[in-house]
């Protein structure tokens, strides 16, 4: 299992059209390949960022497979408009003995 | 409920010792007043970087209960000295219709 960390910074005045957004773009991104969960938070100290945390079951599956998707295009294109800068994007392993 | 969101940056060579130490102070903060859960994983781009996902019933769980507490002592105590640079911590809320 391989968590991918993305921090999206959205324009404030924009944030509910970005939520509606996400929310069509989670029924893309859950049918893809190896995709296990998405959560979605927002940011108490800076409510212009989103923290998405999604669970693969690889990491080639979200870096190669959902990326070199049509489904990734389509997510992109719901919600990048939405984004202030690019998104910061890095992924994560469980660790033995504290999962 | 509030996510705490942490990132630590650990010594690489300490990277051991540093997953032991945490593993005593995952028992000492469960004990707080207010907490959770706590999720740890381990960055695969930054294998220095830790993610600590600890969820709160509130954020004055977080920042007033826990941090002013003697059990914080104890926390900081075990896995601090294996920081490398002082720990990036903000806090997130979920998001009503996305979570």
């Amino acid at each position: 299992m391989v968590l991918e960390h993305a921090v999206l910074t959205v324009r404030s005045e924009e944030a509910a059209a970005f939520e509606e957004a996400l929310a069509k773009a989670r029924a893309v991104i859950s049918a893809a390949v190896g995709f296990l969960s998405l959560t979605v938070r927002r940011g108490i100290e800076s409510p212009d960022h989103y923290l998405l945390l999604i669970e693969w079951e690889s990491l080639e599956d979200h870096t190669v497979g959902f990326r070199q998707s049509e489904a990734f295009v389509e997510w992109r294109g719901l919600i990048g408009p939405f984004f202030e800068s690019p998104p910061i994007v890095d992924h994560y392993l469980p660790v033995a003995g504290l999962s």
